[in-house]
């Protein structure tokens, strides 16, 4: 079947889906998007992605294109119309619209809108699969908080792991601590079993996976700490792990190299992997 | 007449020039571009301007998308179907092309290219103008001296500079040193009269007008020093001002509010600009 795309009011064929060239996500990477899971015909957390688009833009000052409730019904179409019964992902991107090139906000242009659809195999197979993580110098600018597609850093340093047959980046700030890694967020479970990963703010991505996995430890009363922790204290942890919309809740079993714990899924991630996997299942129509 | 644009193989009408939506130019950044003026119907720096777009695009292990001679045609087409007999500038950007989306280079993806022109006022008339600045932290990624189209800090360093109603932000890093401006160079001519720009290494582009300055300077026997600048030197300087592509040479007047020296055009300044548009009408075809 066709895959159909949404561009600025019109859903077209996949392939015809196309921008200007003076579209300022283009040209000046001047916009933001959003991931959202599609499970068993779902959206996972659908609230949470949009509350934080409307975050993004707002602080990259870029008008939203339309209405929460009709980029919803957009939303909504194209999963129709790329029948995503199943898994998959929406991808969704606003930028700051087509005008002639001025690094300055243009005085009139309308922000445009892009969401695509795509199937991905069932996400209850792949959760399990334990994956390596290498560090890297994390070298992107200092607004991380923002889902930007100034993506070019993140795009480095996912090749980079790929060079090194990883599968994630860890970044590192100027004080050793791991920031997060290329497309995911990044916890350990330490020596002393204290479930940590890093704080929000400026320096990470606030993850809807990452959230949506701090409230269900804590409804059931496993106890974490959102702090830094440094490249020595996850090598030395027990258990590591990714969160991310699309790697769900992911075992990492080397860091660098080195086994993390006894080099197996540790029993934690595992719970907490089941816990989100529940979690997805429930998913409703939200109000 | 139709403006025309070059757009992977193909001269469209300006309107008409669009690219698929996962070029990765618009999903992550991932691509890089050149700036070239066209001084009475001639390219400026052509070399320079190619040279530099050969080593962004190996820093990124981007493929050129076609060899340098045939680059040059397209541009020298480019200049042709647009009739750029007078002033204006070539927009040339090269991104690692079309792929579904994954952060990690795509196996097979062809680079994708991207020329087009515009029409500017005589350079003659602008280049005496001064502007003000005001400085910024710099909060870009590390590696500036990549002209990537990662560009979202510098749209709103820019857009910082135009609300407070200035024309440029000079950005400063944690030592409370001036990098560069958001699409320029930054220079000054120091309380004892020396003249200095910042050093170019990951910190900053390697401008090409700054090069040509630097060596204008030099073949006249004018001393110049590279090394970064506090924002306190700035502010007591005799002189400041701007280098860039289609900015030129360009006086600063104020910094933050402040008056340089008098307030009005430098005198060292004005000898560099006027050696600088002299050099502009030198231009002939490159070998």
């Amino acid at each position: 079947m066709t895959r159909i795309a949404y561009v600025n009011g019109r859903y077209v064929p996949h392939g015809q889906a196309a921008v200007h060239v003076e579209d300022r996500g283009y040209q000046f990477s001047d916009g933001v998007y959003e991931v959202i899971a599609v499970h068993r015909g779902r959206l996972v957390d659908e609230h949470g992605h949009l509350d934080r688009l409307e975050r993004s833009l707002g602080e990259l000052r870029i008008a939203p294109p339309m209405t929460r409730r009709a980029l919803r019904v957009v939303i909504g179409e194209v999963v129709r119309r790329n029948r995503l019964g199943h898994d998959g992902m929406i991808y969704l991107q606003v930028t700051r619209g087509v005008a002639p090139r001025d690094h300055a906000f243009p005085d009139a242009a309308d922000s445009a809108l892009v969401v695509t659809a795509r199937r991905l195999p069932p996400f209850d197979a792949a959760a399990a699969t334990g994956v390596d993580v290498i560090t890297i110098p994390d070298i992107r600018w200092e607004r991380r908080d923002i889902k930007s597609i100034s993506l070019l850093p993140n795009v480095l340093g996912k090749q980079q792991a790929q060079d090194a047959g990883a599968y994630e980046a860890w970044m590192v700030d100027g004080e050793g601590q791991v920031t997060e890694g290329t497309l995911s967020n990044a916890w350990i479970v330490t020596a002393e079993g204290e479930l940590v990963t890093r704080h929000a703010d400026r320096a990470i991505l606030s993850g809807i996976t990452r959230r949506a996995v701090l409230e269900l430890a804590r409804g059931e009363g496993i106890g974490f700490v959102e702090r830094p922790f440094t490249v020595d204290e996850a090598k030395a942890a027990r258990e590591a792990f990714l969160t991310g919309t699309t790697v769900l809740v992911k075992p990492v079993l080397h860091i660098d190299g080195q086994a993390v714990g006894d080099g197996r899924a540790g029993p934690l991630t595992g719970k907490l992997a089941a816990f989100y996997a529940a979690h997805m299942k429930t998913q409703g129509e939200s109000p």
